[in-house]
């Protein structure tokens, strides 16, 4: 493939860009230390990722209108919360334990690859994520994007095509001149099947050490890197 | 006024954080001498400007349908060439030289003052120019938002409140949590409209040394500064 031919480069996020099973895990166990809350909290991590698919499939499927992931994660964790017999916290705590989205951590070569890319490519999220997490979690992880893209800004999450489609039309480019780059195979082939590149970075560690994730790549992907510094060296930057 | 309530700062772009005028001028000038076209630069680019209100206006009252500005710079483009008896660029020239305006210089205090103003807010574009244009012209001046938010997100072109308002709810915050940074007092009116906060840092220079630009500023406004520096000074950056 020519690479001249990228001229942005659009990521998938959570997993991705960042480890958000880690994070999670480590907000939820500094809120039940200083409230005496005994629970797993990776196991709640898991439970609250689990929820989210499915909130999003009630928007995609329109059983809900338009919501942006902020309330979808609110509706899960206020179910977590009583699942888990979780009482007494009050509604600045639980906003703020919801706003752990906004923090994830990233992984260890995110910021050096990005960094990297960032030189030769436009880089913009393409998440669905809301704009409002994506910006607050850049500032506070560090992550330098040029344009903070959301499933938010076309009201459809993805894999639907809009998305994409929408990402290429908002940086004025045709779809064959953005790449998507994603730890998840399922983003990869929808925007492949919209006229995106494709760029696979595996992130075997995602959903923590006891759960395997096939990272077999689909044979059609342009790139495969196990991090955002080969993909960068891959590129040619 | 409590700066702490203040979370979020959206900033007018031409003209506020560029110099529309001294680039599309020197962009001209090399464009006529590489093709031999002999025109007053300066005013062709006053001509150009002049023509961007008008041609949104006609988006605003609904007699064109939703037009990004590349597109509306494109048209104005088109009708000066006739004006100026401009023939024989080619489609390639005529394109790349609509793209100057993603290619904009910034005043001389608008990137170090925009990294002092980072350290404690978020830092978006409010602009009519389209994200495409936008995101460029961070990615060539170095630029560094946290955010680009433009009409195009909103089919709105400012000073309608669609765009105050978008903006606010994008970012998760209330209007009174974002105020609204422009060299232009219609803008911040509006701004102040819809619940924003404003700050007005004139640009006298914006329409050259010939156009006299009244500066007086209107005393509603929340801060008045000569330059972003000033203003990250006033908010105890």
């Amino acid at each position: 493939m020519d690479i001249s031919e990228i001229k942005a480069l659009t990521f998938d996020v959570f997993g991705t860009v960042v480890d958000w099973r880690s994070s999670i895990t480590r907000e939820g166990r500094r809120l039940g230390e200083a409230r005496g809350i005994d629970v797993d909290w990776s196991t709640f991590a898991d439970d609250w990722r689990a929820g989210y698919g499915p909130s999003m499939s009630r928007v995609r499927e329109g059983e809900l209108p338009w919501t942006n992931i902020d309330a979808l994660h609110r509706m899960v964790l206020d179910e977590l919360l009583e699942k888990y017999g979780i009482t007494g916290l009050t509604e600045e705590e639980k906003d703020d334990f919801n706003k752990a989205w906004h923090r994830l951590a990233p992984w260890p070569d995110s910021v050096s690859g990005l960094t990297r890319l960032k030189k030769r490519f436009v880089l913009a999220t393409l998440s669905n994520g809301n704009v409002a997490l994506l910006t607050n979690m850049a500032k506070n992880a560090g992550l330098p994007w040029d344009c903070i893209l959301s499933a938010e800004l076309f009201k459809h999450y993805k894999p639907d095509p809009e998305t994409y489609l929408g990402a290429a039309s908002l940086l004025g480019l045709e779809p064959g001149e953005v790449m998507m780059v994603a730890a998840h195979q399922n983003d990869l082939r929808s925007a492949q099947k919209a006229g995106l590149k494709a760029a696979f970075v595996p992130r075997p560690d995602e959903f923590g050490p006891q759960r395997e994730v096939d990272t077999t790549p689909d044979p059609a992907f342009d790139f495969v890197a196990s991090s955002f510094e080969e993909l960068a060296t891959m590129l040619g930057v």
